[in-house]
């Protein structure tokens, strides 16, 4: 009776927006999305955003998208948790969706990297970290990741240039994907060839620094879900059909393991659980891959591969078009782009795109089936969102 | 059937508490919340914050302090909306117990001012403002209230040291409140000749800068609530009786009127409804008082004055014990202290006690009906919730 149901979907292009304010940019997206829903006007709104505390100098975000969105005076507040906080603001409201405390919830991600100096934004980012335990030794977010790397390079006898396949494809993906961030592709070579930020994580492993603003409308209730459908004269229902969103320590010393990721596995169970689904249900994916090593491990994590396994699998073709689950036809972070606190916010509204057949670049094998997944730091905070197309 | 209700709180004491961390205060509030509640722990966590970002160099705060609280696994984030982080928290926290994702709901608020100098501070604390049309010409936070003060006295008739009488009765308050900042006395005179900051702010009318945090409990269902009661010996429920949450424009400038502070309307309009309550009927009410005239116009904004009355009338005698409501018996943001987003937690915290009528402090006559306000930026957001006490 009171599932949740994605009625809309907005966001700008991911790039180097540098004449362009966080503000105006959630306003595109909002707009959008109300655009895609037919019209429809939210009564609360949730933020997620990481860095506009440090990198713009200002709060009260969730007050400033809604004013600037045309929706002064509703709820709204901002959720940080770090790269994650797009998927934890989509947890968020989906909370106040299904509680019935507002109608219309829009969720929604921003933000904005390029104003500032990159050794700026590297510092910003790196607050995922633990300032007291791991940041106060000098240590990047990057290094961070390529301790990870290493560590699973070495237990389970791994060449660097075997990681190199991953974003090569997302390279490849992004080509197609009009509103992606890279959209030229790159080779093996390249990838190996690219300077090394944190040995063995190149240049070509990461993540670009982004701008970008996404959002989500949900409503709850079938027969509301269904009268704006029919409306706009889409013969389909997206419906939220699970939510996970679980957290590890901060400081990944403190971890039973570094290769696991903990949070990723509690979330997907969560999700799997409320969705009556496993794994193997999944017809397609959006995983966080913010470094090539991050996108491996989310595979692993979510149960699509076994532990160790998904570096080989995917050099054997794996996870492509007809595979199940196919995976992050966006270009992943890697080439779509990662407005960090935006990023979660994308990949819902990619799915759901997916799902109704009119994603505007790869389009998957008519899944009906989704899964966005999104992390915060080193697997610090993930959540996991089940979406299922229905008639 | 899903009404929640508050079945634990927690706090430490309200301080500049230089030797301890925020991760160390915010376990102390969760220790005793969970302990208060007879040993219940939670499976969600949501923390309100403002500046860990920006002065603790800190993000990720919603898994750190479930981590240190010894919650590693749970759903959690952290909620910022200025100064009023804490009372959105709540929102959020509601939300999700309200929807049956999580069973016990932890609301956190966590601050640590302190370490740093007060110029750091006062920046970190001016980002509620809108940093690119208002702090970009230099105004402090203090100034921007003591534009709206200047106002009020001008519209309305009243002297400055007309104003002087809210922080003189809040240290009252403060000196019976164990746990409070501002323990000591202070007379009209003091007030009217303390430093001015921002004229016609004294330093008097400030709330201080404060380290703290707070935890409240959440369950749905009252079989649940009152087989928690039954267990710890309490013969009283504590219900949510309703929430409010709404936005306002952040910067000062694009408001119809700046002494209507338009978002504490609107969200007690929602909390009075959601409670079938109005105004007239609120018992106890903790309200917003981060400056004097923040204090008066949140009296006045929630129905409790008429516009340009509150003044007079706290002159008069009104609000103390006895009338109805009776406000502030905590000391208020003023004597209390004000560790920002952990404020609209022990708002609710308070309530809670004097509902139970276990406040440590100065205590209301035997009051059904509580209310607690917090707002974020001036007036930016501001949150409504009421709360009821049922055999």
């Amino acid at each position: 009776m009171n599932e949740v149901y994605v009625v809309g979907v907005g966001f700008t292009k991911v790039d180097r927006l540098f004449e362009r304010s966080a503000r105006d940019l959630f306003a595109e997206a909002m707009a959008k999305a109300v655009d895609d829903a037919g019209g429809l006007k939210p009564n609360a709104l949730v933020v997620g955003n990481m860095t506009s505390s440090v990198l713009m100098e200002q709060d009260s975000l969730g007050a400033l998208m809604a004013d600037y969105s045309g929706l002064r005076g509703v709820p709204a507040f901002k959720v940080e948790a770090a790269c994650g906080s797009g998927g934890a603001a989509f947890y968020a409201g989906y909370a106040i969706a299904k509680s019935g405390l507002a109608e219309v919830v829009a969720v929604g991600g921003v933000e904005k990297l390029t104003e500032m100096p990159t050794e700026s934004v590297t510092k910003a980012l790196a607050q995922a970290a633990d300032a007291d335990y791991e940041l106060i030794h000098g240590v990047s977010f990057t290094g961070l990741n390529a301790m990870a790397m290493r560590l699973y390079m070495n237990k389970y006898g791994y060449r660097y240039e075997d990681f190199a396949h991953w974003p090569v494809r997302m390279h490849e993906y992004g080509s197609l994907n009009p509103y992606a961030q890279l959209r030229s592709k790159v080779t093996i070579e390249q990838v190996v060839k690219s300077q090394v930020i944190a040995d063995p994580i190149r240049l070509l492993d990461c993540s670009p620094i982004s701008d970008g603003a996404s959002v989500v409308l949900l409503v709850r209730g079938e027969d509301r879900a269904r009268e704006i459908a029919r409306s706009l004269g889409r013969d389909v229902l997206i419906e939220v059909a699970g939510v996970g969103l679980a957290t590890d320590s901060v400081d990944i010393a403190s971890r039973r393991s570094l290769l696991t990721l903990e949070s990723i596995k509690i979330a997907a169970q969560q999700a799997y659980s409320m969705a009556g689904v496993n794994s193997r249900r999944i017809d397609y994916a959006e995983v966080h891959d913010a470094f090539s090593i991050t996108g491996y491990m989310s595979l692993e994590s979510l149960g699509f591969s076994d532990e160790g396994k998904s570096v080989k699998e995917w050099m054997e073709g794996r996870f492509t078009k007809g595979d199940k689950p196919e995976v992050n036809f966006s270009g992943g972070l890697k080439a779509r782009g990662h407005p960090v606190g935006a990023t979660g916010v994308y990949q819902v509204a990619e799915v759901v795109m997916q799902l109704r057949g009119d994603f505007p670049g790869y389009k998957a094998s008519e899944p009906e089936v989704g899964l966005a997944q999104n992390i915060g730091g080193v697997g610090t905070i993930s959540s996991v969102i089940v979406l299922r197309r229905r008639r």
